[in-house]
């Protein structure tokens, strides 16, 4: 049994700071102590029996911190305070996903340059151990593809929409009420976390790094009740996806609402559950499923990333230093719904092909299919009117 | 990126060992190959271009080898092989269920004693990482339980039954022509394999070892018609279960038929499939999912052991090492449904207490409270009966 002890500088005392509190507080691990935390507010009331401070170099300059916990939202700040660590030589774990989704290959560099692990399975799907599977597990060449829920919150309202036959703005309320949404739910809402999963998870999958401007990102902020109708009629259920598929040396990515079919592992993913669906060359498909968000389940997961490091554990990135890699490409035609609500909107994409037109006063859709590359460049536009993208697959 | 070559003598060439061949001649991975193959009947023909021999010392005395591969169906062979590997320093991956089941506490000392690794994730659940999860990512003391679909072959049958009204004879002779139950498919209609990948689960969930003979194992061999029936007029359904649970400071093992409620993630595990539920203090509860049988799925988790080998991965038996075990019991009370034939068999087993009986000239059945340490006691002589036990939980 290693003797290594671990005392921890912590910045940020949100959701999943104080949930990583809880944990350590429940279970009194022997070798694994929060000596200092870093708010920005230190006058805030908290809860919590352990030194508080507002100044970085406390943390730095404290000789009896040995490890770095980043738990805050600002992505600038959780940059420097990770890059910090990392160049002081200073073992760290994040759970900022937007903070990685921009700078993980400067950060992987900065980790071997410093011989230093960052940690930051946290950050994709909570309590689902998603980055550590397909970096120990699914490392050969044998990975199709990678499709889930990836956002506990966008997934929880839909859930209520579609099982409860609440409205948007009724489920939105409950879920900020019960604190699976800020808020400002639109990092949720319109696609931007599942986006930044995305882009890390792609990294430890494929070995490929995009950044996330190059991906399409449509979130289900603009689904008004024809969309949910269409979808019933269909006998489908929207869901917000994020998907990572290899098609020969090609890899497509996207996150977008699809109206997703009964059989379908992620048709079942209900409230605030993340899902992930791995398909394999050889062994079909795998699914795993747990509480992507929420104090506990997320401060449990940034717990498996501290311990990790009593055993020495980092990232190999064994896919990003193997020979070959798919090239992204956004060259690829898929099917989708595109509902709008003013007649001239219509001609706002080009369709290869459609397949369906239904036209009258209040709904008006087209189903039909169209170019990954045309969404992408269209997207910001899109955002400023009133229509609404679901992919539409044909299985 | 690493140079290491990993050269396999690999011991069987049954579903699994030609899986793993037919996953090797799709990827042809630069630095893992295989040199030569020990089999029984080295006259039979077989569909693949490698040396093979019937000889287990041309694979010890090869100079070429590096790495051994077992996956040969005879026990006690596959101990031999492995032990002799572990004391020649050859690492080693194994997929012999059973013989883990009996002998993993001795070869845990030798991979100590000699420094040499044994990965065997292939063994329990197939393509599912269940081992390597429990080992690297709930190894802190949050883990509270652990239950499942452990075994491909009688989920099939059950899924058969249950889902398209095919009888026990019909769906067990489908298993054996699809090739998911063995001629004598003993092994996995009676329990045995769920239990062992139970036991091998159980040191590395929870770091106790309990040997096979002291677990509760009770198959569906013995189920009728009117067993399924009962279950269909609940809204249930049978599912062989494999569950290890820890109940404060006690851990409670058993695999039996279980009367499984629609809410239940593994209620809709179906056919060939496993499906393990993982529940912990913080979050609440995790499903991992995909095929747990079959040459390619299980060829590619045999993969995965072997690459991990090129990055010098080893289990570490953190929990084994751990300071605090829960303890074993059999002294719990759960609640069953027991169908007998012959009225004298009533008396077989001494309820606590009885909730319903059931008589009449073809079917009668009680449902009780009984203790696992009865249950235990009196299994062996149960099986020679024309009687039937599932666990019915409350739920």
């Amino acid at each position: 049994m290693k003797q290594k002890k671990i005392n921890i500088g912590l910045f940020g005392f949100g959701t999943v700071g104080k949930g990583l509190y809880d944990v350590l507080q429940r279970i009194q691990p022997q070798n694994v102590k929060i000596v200092s935390v870093c708010v920005e507010d230190i006058t805030k009331k908290r809860d919590a029996d352990i030194p508080f401070t507002n100044r970085a170099d406390d943390i730095f300059n404290n000789k009896d911190i040995n490890f770095i916990v980043e738990l805050i939202n600002d992505a600038e700040a959780a940059y420097k305070i990770v890059k910090r660590a990392l160049v002081a030589g200073i073992p760290v774990v994040s759970g900022n996903k937007r903070m990685l989704a921009y700078h993980i290959m400067e950060l992987i560099k900065l980790q071997e340059q410093y011989n230093t692990p960052l940690l930051y399975d946290a950050s994709a799907c909570g309590s689902i151990p998603v980055i550590r599977n397909l970096e120990e597990y699914y490392d050969n060449d044998l990975l199709i593809s990678i499709k889930g829920i990836l956002n506990g919150s966008s997934n929880f309202i839909l859930s209520k929409i579609f099982n409860e036959g609440m409205n948007y703005d009724d489920s939105l309320r409950l879920a900020q009420e019960l604190g699976f949404a800020e808020s400002n739910p639109t990092f949720d809402i319109e696609g931007w976390d599942s986006l930044f999963k995305l882009i890390i998870i792609t990294v430890h999958a494929f070995g490929v790094y995009v950044p996330p401007k190059d991906v399409l990102n449509v979130g289900i902020g603009h689904m008004n009740s024809y969309d949910i109708q269409f979808a019933n009629e269909k006998g489908r259920r929207i869901k917000l996806v994020g998907s990572a598929e290899k098609m020969d040396d090609k890899l497509v990515l996207s996150v977008m609402p699809q109206l997703i079919s009964r059989q379908k592992y992620i048709y079942s993913v209900e409230d605030e559950f993340n899902g992930v669906v791995i398909k394999g060359l050889f062994y079909y498909k795998q699914f795993m499923f747990g509480q992507g968000a929420g104090g506990h389940p997320t401060g449990s997961a940034v717990l498996s990333d501290i311990t990790a490091q009593l055993y020495d554990y980092k990232y190999e990135y064994k896919k990003l230093n193997s020979r070959q890699h798919p090239h992204y490409t956004t060259d690829i035609t898929f099917r989708i719904y595109f509902r709008f609500t003013n007649e001239e909107d219509q001609s706002l994409l080009d369709f290869e092909s459609t397949s369906e037109r239904y036209l009258s006063a209040n709904y008006k859709y087209v189903v039909g299919d169209i170019s990954l590359a045309q969404l992408i460049e269209k997207v910001d536009m899109l955002r400023e009117k009133d229509v609404f993208i679901a992919a539409y697959p044909h299985d």
